[in-house]
């Protein structure tokens, strides 16, 4: 990789990286990955254009990057989840499935991320790998946290931990899809994602 | 509404809406809605750009009309789920949820029509009117097989037909866009939505 390019800022790296992609979400949540352009995101980030491809390469690698970031952020994947608690994981990962339908902006944004990106897939195969590859990654988060869930007792998983997690995950992009869309409530899509829980992952206690 | 413009042409007036209706979902199918051009869809379907103007207005007359097109054709919104049949309607109406995940051109068309205005409609108001309505109108129909089925005495709805239609047309859309962006086969989408259906309108005879 080359030098880091004089920015005339002094911005660390980190720094640099993280101010690049909250912009290409915040700029993206508002008109879309097609609609994306490198120029705005650098505007929103207050750095030049110049340092946005030095780090990110091009507009792909921009799109990658938010879209690993997004997931990176995503309340399901959190290692909160798993860790020590009071309360069984269950509940934990409950709280964490449902935060992913949250009105607060940074929720939003990385909602509208990723469900942009998985609807540019469609369209453009190079999207698709990157898409894989934080899909898997957030299945297999989901998974550990089933797997934590059964092993503690708080939870049964009749189907199996893989398929719990998968069902919930893609339940969830289409709650977000609607909730997004407008076509349903955020309460009516946690409404629906509490059921889908009882289903797949059933509490013991009950 | 004027006089429809000479064309020079003996296509009939719903022959032509027709032809340009699949114009639209193919070429929207191919790129999207955001890419779409009026010009294109127009020669895809043999007319000229005045007589898809006169039968659609504009470019957002055209793309709503392409979603209704899009859910009048969508399997399980036909009549004959809920029509005369030998077996019980749970089963048909199953084979029809089931059909909206199909390699066939046209429903793999349908689906990227109805999975692009949803993504589009999250930037464009204009649009969730009218996926607000065709949505509905997929639940409604959903919920009248539901109700058929558990009047028939082959299904239960344990959480009531409402939300058993809404549940499982919100997974149908997840799992088509996993479909749809390459992250889920087609098996492994139906294997989910079977379960779902398993889930929110078991069978009598298990």
């Amino acid at each position: 990789m080359p030098d880091e390019p004089a920015t005339g800022s002094t911005i660390r790296r980190g720094e640099a990286r993280e101010r690049i992609l909250q912009a290409a979400a915040s700029v993206i949540a508002h008109r879309g990955v097609r609609q994306m352009r490198i120029e705005d995101v650098a505007r929103a980030a207050g750095i030049s254009n110049g340092l946005l491809y030095y780090h990110f390469g091009d507009r792909s690698g921009l799109v990658r990057a938010a879209l690993e970031h997004a997931n990176a952020q995503a309340p399901s994947t959190l290692d909160s989840v798993v860790g020590d608690g009071t309360d069984g994981v269950r509940s934990r990962l409950v709280a964490a499935l449902l935060a992913e339908l949250d009105e607060a902006p940074q929720v939003r944004n990385n909602s509208v991320v990723w469900n942009e990106v998985s609807a540019s897939a469609i369209f453009d195969p190079a999207l698709r790998e990157a898409l894989g590859r934080v899909t898997d990654d957030w299945n297999a988060k989901v998974v550990r946290a089933v797997e934590a869930a059964v092993a503690d007792g708080s939870a049964r998983a009749p189907g199996g931990a893989a398929d719990a997690a998968e069902y919930l995950t893609t339940m969830i992009e289409g709650l977000s899809l609607r909730w997004l869309a407008g076509t349903m409530t955020l309460d009516r899509a946690r409404e629906h994602l509490r059921a889908a829980v009882e289903h797949v992952l059933p509490g013991t206690a009950e």
